[in-house]
């Protein structure tokens, strides 16, 4: 196999988390939204998975109605014990037939819970008084907890960086370079922000399948700030894993570039992590992105489109890639 | 262009995370308040803002008047629900006009949202008593939620670091300086305080215009802790970008020095990192700080005058700026 | 003694923050969860302990029992004042045996320290309304407190690590090698995880028992990411402290191995720290682990066994521990 | 002064934050508690106060009390407004007296600021209602603002490290040494402990007073984590500016060492800081710690005992101090 021999001189990366047997994995390392592509097995599914974390990355839509469906069960539950124990035992309730008297506790339950009591209704005796005592102390801590949640979701450092969905074989200087884009989509700062790429290649060496993996390289790593977008070059050199592959090679070998981003938010006043990764159905030979910044009408800002992040324009490429000049 | 010609040896930075086409870019670069001169494009505001941040950097009358305003909003939609039911499904309402009405329904629905519950007024059908119970739900949620903005406005790292109005070029050892002053201005406390300055020029080469950028080096660049004040000095060697500038070059020319700063807080427990940038008109030529801190009458401790941040004495000064000693 | 001789030619590290005067500590210094095997005196139980990481530390069943315990201390303590107050000073109660009036200014207590407040009981007379003024402020900022607890518990950033129980002295290309083997177990994304091993030998010198530290180099220090699992390999080398020793000298020798994790934790966006240690009696001579993932049936994802971090085959192993090709 | 001339040949360090003009500047820099002895003028006091931070750093008791005593003004003033509107505008007050009217407003305020709403009082006039629905809007952002502070108190990182009172001048190897001792007095958990001490010394130079400032190297500048006591060491060789100093120059002389510690909290996930300094004073010549931990009596555990911290021998010295071996 050509490509093998191509890397063959190439030092791999051994501390990049993965272990480097491919008939032991299965798929792509790294999912687009920079989740590992692994499933747990062996611990129990509330030892696996933190559930605070899970509420955390959950939608907002999905979380709200979560919160509610957990308000109605529980004032379902109470209401079921408060008429077990009996209706008689709630003073002011207006008694008719067993639903209508249902919804009268279920109500009841929910002034409890949420600590309104308006008083029309209050339990009496002493069955009833000691559940209520114990529902309104459950509905308070429900409801710091919901706080806690809330809180957590508003406060979690998130890189909030979008990238190009495509990564480019580019020209570069004179040669030609693997490029893709990123930028900041919300009023967030961003400083020092450092990038990392590792290409992972599924091989064959004597009829086993084993993944090597390459640091690529950039033109620059590290910038003080990011406040427009950022174009990654990996300058296809001769210390390249791309150099002297072919558009057809891309294409048709299992590579992943993975993308580490590690920066200081300034709002967060935290360090965020982010993570995605290109397969090569992803990369696009012989392109490079359009600008996507421009200044305003009267010159005093610049204006950011952020939905041209991944704009190119198709330029013809010599095949295979040669050498970029290392800087 | 004379300017040009005196940049042309210097090593330019590339990893500013800004553009180097001044064409494509707007007005400075940083805000005095030290955010990007950027405005975002082409993506829904909704997912441009991070509400939650806008929440935090709001002022604090401005912040406290919009909750008030969801607060009322909320109970006028409510109102108007519990009107469209009936009053009549709301035991204990003194019935009037459609406007007392309103009002008392106003008020059953803020005493709900808020969960007094006096109870005078309480909910009887089926209908009125559902929406209360969602009510008195939201209102505990929305109460969860302003507790979280309420600490993360209090709880966010901030440098609260006061810096001088202008920059100054001054005496400095057998030549000249580039100067500015900060210091802390609240009871917080700052260690492994490090500067970072970034000139960036507009500069006209082969008639188009480009952004330069070059770091400037400090005469200290890092103090372990800060509890005065700090003058922040740039010596003009032959080295520097200001190195041969007139006080003419200076005010004429695009220029703009941006300031990065990061500080361990102790009181936060957290990295803290603030910028500004000072441009050509905000540079004074030919002045000196004046001392901002002396001891108290007994000696005993020492008290610094924040309000003396930009206090400087007019000196004379050789122009074009001569070389300092390099330490 | 022979183990004495074979460590006098390695460099001991006198940095690790344990004294080396052995007579002075007592048994393991660190324990397998991780704390510091030691027994602090001289200060107050309230000094000494801070009560909030008490809390967060705490089992979640133990916790929430806790604080139901304070809600019902708290409410027994005020339903004694109102007692003692007058049960005539509480418009609406139902009178009745002693017993009977205790029970309803409990539950008038449980009303007002969660501000649910019905209505049916109220105060009337100063002293009652006073201390039910008392109560209400209480109940609302001991929820506060819970609140914080809660949210504390939550959102404590934790390594989530599963180490193997054992650790190992296993095959290492022409050597030997101490290995042991961790992965995450829960949904949470490590990153820059380094790992640091430092060896505590007990060792007699001129009838004289003092501690020597040794830390051990590894084969792989640290990764970029932890998704799958890691065996952290110390290659048995001339300069390992355990070149040259046999199964039984490990085996009857006070050995300890003090592991040190630190990683950068992408949920949290925090860094996170964890330790743990093994001593002799955890140390399995002659094995090596098994595999612990595997692709699943379309090869789309990797499935990762937690059970079977322990899972190790025997092998044999020359005696005593020869020296691994150093890489 | 014999004192500058043994001084002359040392390097000062110049990036210590302080400024270097002696009679600028007054009194210690740091006091024993940390915090910079400076005041700050010339600013309005709200804007020099970070409320936040002061109510964080606040002792407990001072805390609750405040808490309590914005709680009854808040009521009194809403009593106020209340009573101002008319008591007739309140359902349900028992009327009597002046006294007895407001008392009975200030209950029903207290009662709808903690939205405890009995409802035997409610509000049924616009202007009552209006004031009480905003009361209640009032109540529940002092309790978010409260929950907020609580939260804030418990969850700043802290370093709790007792220091000895005194710092010693102490033999060591064949020479002397500077020495204090540190230990952490809480169950919590410290690594990567950095510490850095910087020796101010106050000298008259042509009649000049000028600060100097001098970094102590010290034996062991980091461990890797701290669970026992820790006595750190400045041997004084040649190089050090206690060199060739007697017990009377060190009482005589306007001294003082600044400590800086650094480290990183387990159980907070975060780094803390601390700061503390020695002055002349509190420097004892010739004098070493006594050990302040042993094995328990089955020897499975180490007992530390925080009360022995500052306990230390007597021992006699050679005068002035001679170099300790360098390592």
């Amino acid at each position: 196999m050509a490509l093998l021999k191509k890397l063959r001189n190439l030092k791999a990366e051994d501390n990049t988390g993965f272990g480097n047997n491919s008939s032991s994995t299965g798929g792509r390392f790294v999912n687009p939204d920079g989740k590992p592509n692994v499933i747990k097995r062996g611990v129990g599914i509330l030892y696996r998975y933190s559930w605070y974390h899970t509420m955390l990355g959950m939608r907002r839509g999905k979380f709200l109605f979560l919160l509610f469906l957990v308000y109605i069960s529980i004032n379902l539950f109470f209401a079921g014990i408060y008429y077990l124990i009996g209706i008689n035992h709630l003073a002011g309730v207006n008694t008719g037939s067993p639903l209508k008297n249902f919804t009268e506790v279920f109500f009841f339950s929910a002034q409890t819970f949420t600590t309104v009591g308006y008083g029309r209704i209050s339990p009496t005796g002493f069955m009833a008084s000691a559940v209520s005592t114990f529902e309104a102390f459950l509905g308070l801590l429900s409801f710091a907890i919901a706080t806690g949640l809330f809180y957590g979701r508003f406060s979690r450092p998130q890189a909030f960086l979008k990238f190009s969905k495509n990564a480019l074989i580019a020209p570069y200087k004179d040669g030609t370079a693997f490029m893709f884009r990123l930028s900041p989509y919300k009023n967030n700062s961003l400083s020092e922000v450092e990038v990392k790429l590792t290409m992972a290649i599924t091989n064959e060496e004597n009829g086993k399948l084993t993944d090597k993996f390459f640091d690529l390289p950039l033109e620059i790593a590290k910038i003080n700030g990011l406040s427009l977008s950022w174009t990654i070059v990996h300058p296809i050199t001769d210390k390249s894993p791309f150099y002297g592959l072919s558009k057809e090679d891309i294409a048709n070998t299992d590579i992943e570039i993975m993308v580490y981003i590690k920066a200081f938010d300034g709002v967060f006043s935290n360090n965020v992590v982010t993570r995605t990764s290109y397969i090569s159905n992803e990369i696009v030979w012989g392109a490079k992105f359009k600008m996507m910044y421009h200044p305003n009408e009267d010159k005093s800002k610049t204006i950011l489109n952020l939905d041209k992040i991944n704009d190119f324009d198709r330029v013809s490429l010599p095949e295979p890639a040669i050498a970029a000049t290392a800087n």
